[in-house]
């Protein structure tokens, strides 16, 4: 079934507000099998709304909207709706009872605006919303399947996985979808490429796509026909294939993230970790602690921003920092180890460069990156260079941290 | 000039990336003055990637489209392009040049497939690409125009604001737009609507569009008409209106966010800052550090993710965490006083609290936050109940701890 999604918001459209929820419902959709061919984005504006709601419906047989449903008057998704279905806006005490009561059980007095949200178009069915006032809203006609759903990523969320997912689940007919996903870091889009071309051919009706991002390139193979069981051979054929090609790139097959995979990995070896930070200030233990249950191995860290605080809590000799400079292997080094005595974790990484845009000297460029670990009785840095953008170093710094752990603790290399 | 934005991928049909070049190009393009009204995603697939494009070149006069202009075979854009508009590819020797120059000076040996990348559509213009080895393509015919830029984020933007962005401004007629944003903090979207709303009717001709994230709400007023005095006038009055409103929340009315505004702060009453972040995880620190420039007020900090090193390291009394927990005001109290002690900064700051979703008690729901500040000879600490989602939880906590200085340096409340 061809799907369109329909994201409504000028936040979405002139570029304030990235869209998250649409990314959320594909990767939901596409799970069902729902073949998703169309995805457009459409402004606070009745006529283009309508314009986009209508050209949805008529190209997709499956059209899920979000955003628009919130109370303020820059909220006219329901009135497209009204628009484009030919119904009525109908008032619902039952809704606004309950809309009220939500707001009371938090201590919060109700703004009188949000009565508007039991407003809602005749003939159409409801998608409760357990953490919000907005109401989904589902309608079918002509064998189409309509649904618009409110913008607030958790509220939409939480509706599409309890509701609407098994809505869909029954609309869907029996074509076999199977992907996989290699997830690889610490190599190139275009050398992952090179490598794997020569096995592409290896398996018919299966499609490879790079997904590269600076947390690294994700290998998606998907696989469509009608017997599952020839569409998973080919989709098993091409993994074998690109896994023997370039194996001690891929951290995982799952939808694990790499801190997630580290984390289990020191976990596995009961290992505890600690972390030292110049130019990452906090990122990397911010990213760590992501993972729900880090606190299994991870014990805390040292933002060492300013000078300081490397030479005081990580014990980094000021001569050091003198001789070598801050941002040196041998600056890294110690601040890992520092990071190590501190805590007493059995495994302490450290970062330090220049993140940019200032900072930078003739040996030194923008971009210049020294990672150092340390574990058991030794301890070594590598060497990095990044590109010219400040946040992206910095991301790209972090992947960087983590993939040595992981390297590290596999043996690779 | 009406716009369509077309963003090219599997990866951000399927949901596995983000769309920020639209966003980005959103925002360049909205501040020429061009009126963005379609915004959709293609996927590498021929038919309906040429079925997009000629869609776009129908109802839109400027099509901007990114992506699917790599080196590998899902990458069609190119033969897309030349599908639509008829054109050949042509190789261009000094192109192919250039890429493997490029390579060179990276010490990398060019992967063979990146040769595809001299291959062009006759007849079209190039934006070439400091960062990388995909040309743009720009095509103007019978009136319209069209331009496809490589997918890779900062190659993308670079190309667009030295390159494009000058020869889109040549086609802009002079109708006059302007927008004016108001960015709060601390206080809840439909709050903010109720309290507006009495005055939303000031001037004619202008629009208000509320902007919610987890980093606060935006207000984007939105004036268009031909006299760009008048324009500015019903801009000026509406933006008045609101901060007498709202005053408090405001935390700036220019293009800087949150944490940037409370370094300025910091740095005009030469004060220097500290962390000790607990559920956060060093996401405080690393939102902080992300203001290019930060080393001039913040020193740095300590992630005390293990209770050990609550004790061991901000001085925070082993009974103190028996009797009210390590998730409580004294303690986040305490580990601010240790954060400055420990680095001599004028400014302390502490998050602890339980962002989920294990570790909630009875008393203590998962979404409990305590956030301490330590100045001068006071310090005190401010209890939140945040929701259920561990990640935004803590995107929320960095916030409301970033507001929590900024308040306290402005004397709020």
């Amino acid at each position: 079934m061809i799907v369109e999604l329909l994201s409504i918001g000028d936040e979405l459209l002139y570029g304030a507000t990235l869209d998250t929820n649409a990314a959320y419902l594909a990767r939901r959709l596409d799970g069902l099998g729902l073949d998703i061919r169309y995805k457009s984005t459409a402004p606070d504006d009745m006529d283009l709304l309508v314009e986009a709601i209508t050209l949805a419906m008529r190209r997709a047989q499956v059209v899920i909207a979000t955003g628009g449903l919130g109370p303020t008057d820059d909220d006219i998704t329901k009135k497209a709706i009204c628009k484009v279905f030919k119904r009525n806006l109908v008032f619902h005490e039952n809704v606004a009872d309950d809309i009220q009561k939500r707001f009371a059980a938090r201590g919060i007095k109700m703004p009188a605006i949000n009565q508007n949200q039991a407003l809602l178009p005749q003939g159409a069915r409801f998608l409760s919303n357990k953490h919000g006032s907005a109401l989904g809203i589902v309608i079918e006609e002509h064998g189409r399947f309509f649904c618009a759903m409110p913008g607030v990523p958790h509220e939409m969320r939480l509706m599409t996985d309890e509701q609407l997912t098994p809505i869909l689940a029954q609309l869907v007919g029996n074509q076999v979808i199977i992907r996989h996903r290699l997830r690889t870091v610490g190599i190139m889009e275009s050398s992952l490429a090179e490598k794997i071309r020569p096995i592409l051919h290896l398996a018919e009706g299966v499609s490879l796509a790079y997904l590269p991002s600076y947390r690294g390139v994700d290998l998606a193979i998907k696989g469509i026909g009608t017997v599952e069981q020839e569409v998973r051979a080919g989709v098993t054929l091409l993994a074998d294939g690109i896994r023997r090609m370039v194996s001690d790139y891929i951290y995982t097959e799952d939808e694990r993230d790499l801190e997630e995979v580290v984390g289990q990995l020191l976990v596995e070896r009961k290992l505890t970790l600690a972390t030292a930070e110049s130019c990452t200030g906090g990122k990397l233990s911010g990213r760590i602690t992501r993972a729900a249950g880090s606190s299994r191995y991870f014990l805390g860290g040292v933002v060492a921003y300013a000078n300081e605080i490397k030479i005081n809590q990580l014990g980094v000799p000021p001569e050091m920092i003198e001789e070598f400079g801050a941002v040196s292997a041998e600056t890294a080094q110690t601040m890992a180890e520092g990071a190590r005595k501190l805590t007493g974790a059995s495994l302490g990484v450290a970062i330090t460069g220049i993140a940019g845009p200032a900072g930078e000297t003739d040996e030194k460029p923008v971009g210049t990156i020294y990672i150092a670990l340390s574990i058991g009785d030794k301890s070594f840095a590598k060497h990095f260079i990044m590109g010219a953008d400040r946040e992206i170093n910095r991301e790209r710094s972090v992947t960087a941290a983590l993939n040595l752990i992981r390297k590290e603790l596999l043996g690779i290399e």
